[in-house]
This record gives structure tokens, C-alpha cells and sequence, in this order.
């Protein structure tokens, strides 16, 4: 089994558009809740500072960096000094070439752009859902940190494998722009923002709308194609940058 | 408004079923991993007998009783000794006669039919995946319970309210046997059990079956109708059993 095969990492990446989408749809059950967003109006015990929104977040990572989430190399963490692992987490060979993941992390652009896009699928105005509302970005938001952080890494490492003497050189000459164009291909984008408009669409398809707000899919065509995929770009960059020189590992 | 018309009942606890799904096909993205649920065999740090997914379950709703998820009357833990909340969770009126939410829990049923349920959607084996399926299995449980319980109290509370004298005489005979004729409409049972088995298909339909696990929607209508349904009314008996005596609160 091979990692760096193209065609697999592009499989994994199709996998978890699914998971972005269902979450984001749980979230616009609730209305937007702008409070819960606000630093200092959580009505959280011993917080003064933090919005609900950041609270749940860290909360949440605290819980999961206990299970081992961040010992995954997609999984990087939004929450600063976390406690380590109380399991032993067992992951096959990475086969990537990097020292340390987290120099690849993006969580504070995709945070940006997540408190962005809430405001764009959920209805205006407060339901008193703050607790539901944060647990739902939370879930969403990882999703797509997920997404983005699995494609810098993998998606890199996979495409430098087809091509390492041209990667080696602009990785050598640290030149981002020239780097960023061997890494896109324009068609293969718009394959998956058509195909992420059509899931949104099938997805609400069995759905009553009197029930269940459903999301504008062109709101998330457009989120995946101003954010995720340029993120992962992004990340892919910051990967080739920090990569160790000529090592390939298996 | 009024939470006890009959129709916007039934409407929450539709729109609770697309959460159910998608949650469940969540988990069955991973195989079974049956060591999760063997108790001792966590691997967790300063835990000898308790199973991950236990551990996970307790964790998750010791963060979620900080936020304050079980002052919500259908949020029944499965956890005991939790903390308190830490903010203010302001609820409206909820219209229920009892004293007691946790009088009408069916955690431990839900718990036992759901860890029944997981064999029948996952493949089999391992895959090494041990944080990520307990994350699931929390979701999905919680999304459950939540239906059920969600049921329990209000549908029992807008039957009671449609026909206040035959309840009230068969509550005072604790005639549990003619409450549950009373409060059974096979009919509807039937309508909601097909729904279903067409929300599964429909949510399945968009994806690629090469890379996503899907499950069966008949094993989906079954645990419906054996369990979702049957609990439901379970708890809709306990309801009424321990509802105060004639009183209807607005």
C-alpha cells in the first residue's frame, strides 16, 4: 500500500467532503447566535475574556489531544500548550518528511475564514441555541481543518514524488510563486467545486424544507473554491518549504 | 406558541432524523474495532477497567455538562456525578409535569441497542482507528438518545393533553399495558419507518461507494422500529406514570 499514490490521496480527500458538508448543515439548523462569537459575553463561569465559541474549542481539544487526536499528522490543533496523550497511539509509517507538522498549520486562516462563512449559511438573529450552536462549529470546523491539513501534507509529498527534480530546485531557490503553479491544476479544481455543489444538493434532497434550513450550495462551492482549496495550497507550500532535502521515506 | 401541537412535535422529531443518519453513517466509515467496547483494554492511562468508548462517552459529557447541555430536559446523560454548568442555560418554559427529568431515562437501553446496532453498519475487523470510532460512537449515541428522550416527553405530554380524562384514569390504575395501547398508532410507526429506509438511500446517493461505507437502510428501518420507536414509547409510559396529577402547565 502506498500513500503517495495520487489517485488515493485524492480518494481520502473526496471522503471527508461529506463529512465538511453534513457538519455544516447540522450548524445552519441554528441560527447564527453572533453573541456566542462576542470575547467576554460567553456567561461562562471564570471567563471574562473568551467567547463561547473559543471556549468550546478548547475545551474540545483538550478532550481530544487526552484521546490522541494530535498525534495524527492532518489533525493540528487550534488550542496552544495542550496536554499530551494519555493513549498510545499507534500510526503506520507517515512516509512524510517533515519534522514538525505543526509548521504547516493554517487553523488561524481557517478559523478566519470559518467565522466568515457561518454568517452565510445560518439565518440571522439568536434562537438561545448557544451551547448546540458552538458544539456544531466545533465539529464543522475541524472538519475542514481536517481536509485542508490532510491535502497540504499529502497532496505535497505525493506530487514532489512525481517530479522531485523540479521541486527540488524552486524549493531551493525558496520560490513560493513557481512552486504554487506546479502545484495547481486548475481542471482538477473545478472538478471538485462542481462536485461539492452537487453533493450539497443531494445531500438536502431528502429533506423537508419547513423542518430543516438548508444551505445555499453555491455558498459552499465557493468556500471550497476561495478557501479550502487555497489553503491546502497554502499548507502544500509550507510543506515543500520545510521539507528535508532529497529525503524520500517510505 | 405552542409546544405541545401535536404536528410540531412530530416536526422536531423528524428533523432529528437526518442528525441520526449521518452520524451513523459517520461511524461506519470505520470497522467495527471491536477492542474499543472490550472493557480494560483501553490503553488509557490510569483506566484498568473501563473500555475506550466508555471513557470517551464520560469525558464528552463531563465537557458537555459544562456547557450546560443537561439542563435540557431530552439530553439525558449516560454518565453519573457530572458537574454543574458552568454558565446560565436559560430554557423556556418547558411545559412538562414532572419533577424529575432523569425519572424517564432510557440510557442504559439505548446504550445496550446501540452497541448492538454498531456490527450491523461497520465492516468487521480493525483498522486501527480506535480514537475516531469512539468520537463517532459518542455523536451517534448522543443523537439517539436524544430522540428518544425528546419523544418521551413531549409526545407523551401532547397526547395526555388531547385526552386528559382517559390517561388520567389509566395513570391512576398504573395501567401500563393500556397506556401504551393508547398512546401506539402503528400507522404513523409504519410512515415514520419507510421515511427511514428513504433518508438513508437519499443520503447515500451522492457518494462513491468506493470510498465511502455505506450501510444498509433496512438495518437502519429495523433498529427503528425495534428500538428508536419502542423505547420512545417506553419512556412516553414512564412519562405519564410520573407526571404530577391533573396539573397542565402552559
Amino acid at each position: 500500500m502506498n500513500q503517495f499514490d495520487l489517485s488515493r490521496v485524492v480518494e481520502t480527500l473526496e471522503s471527508l467532503e461529506e463529512t465538511i458538508i453534513s457538519k455544516l448543515i447540522d450548524r445552519a439548523q441554528f441560527k447564527l447566535n453572533p453573541s456566542i462569537y462576542q470575547p467576554g459575553a460567553s456567561g461562562f463561569e471564570g471567563e471574562s475574556t473568551r467567547s463561547l465559541f473559543e471556549i468550546r474549542l478548547a475545551y474540545q481539544e483538550r478532550m481530544d489531544a487526552a484521546f490522541g487526536r494530535f498525534c495524527v499528522p492532518e489533525e493540528r490543533p487550534f488550542t496552544k500548550r495542550l496536554p499530551a496523550a494519555k493513549r498510545k497511539v499507534v500510526l503506520p509509517p507517515t512516509g512524510l518528511v517533515i519534522d514538525d507538522f505543526n509548521t504547516i498549520s493554517l487553523v488561524n486562516n481557517i478559523r478566519t475564514a470559518y467565522l466568515e462563512l457561518v454568517p452565510r449559511i445560518c439565518r440571522p438573529g439568536s434562537d438561545g441555541h448557544f451551547g448546540s450552536s458552538v458544539e456544531h462549529d466545533v465539529y464543522a470546523l475541524q472538519a475542514i481543518a481536517r481536509r485542508i491539513h490532510y491535502g497540504a501534507l499529502y497532496v505535497a509529498e505525493t506530487k514532489y514524488r512525481q517530479d522531485p527534480a523540479a521541486y527540488s530546485s524552486l524549493i531551493e531557490e525558496k520560490n513560493t510563486e513557481k512552486i504554487l503553479a506546479l502545484l495547481t491544476r486548475r481542471q482538477v479544481e473545478e472538478t471538485i467545486t462542481a462536485r461539492i455543489r452537487n453533493k450539497v444538493d443531494k445531500a438536502q434532497a431528502g429533506v423537508n424544507p419547513v423542518l430543516r434550513h438548508c444551505i445555499d450550495p453555491a455558498v459552499l462551492e465557493d468556500f471550497y473554491r476561495e478557501y479550502i482549496i487555497e489553503l491546502t495550497k497554502q499548507g502544500e507550500v509550507r510543506y515543500l518549504l520545510q521539507r528535508r532535502p532529497g529525503a524520500v521515506e517510505l
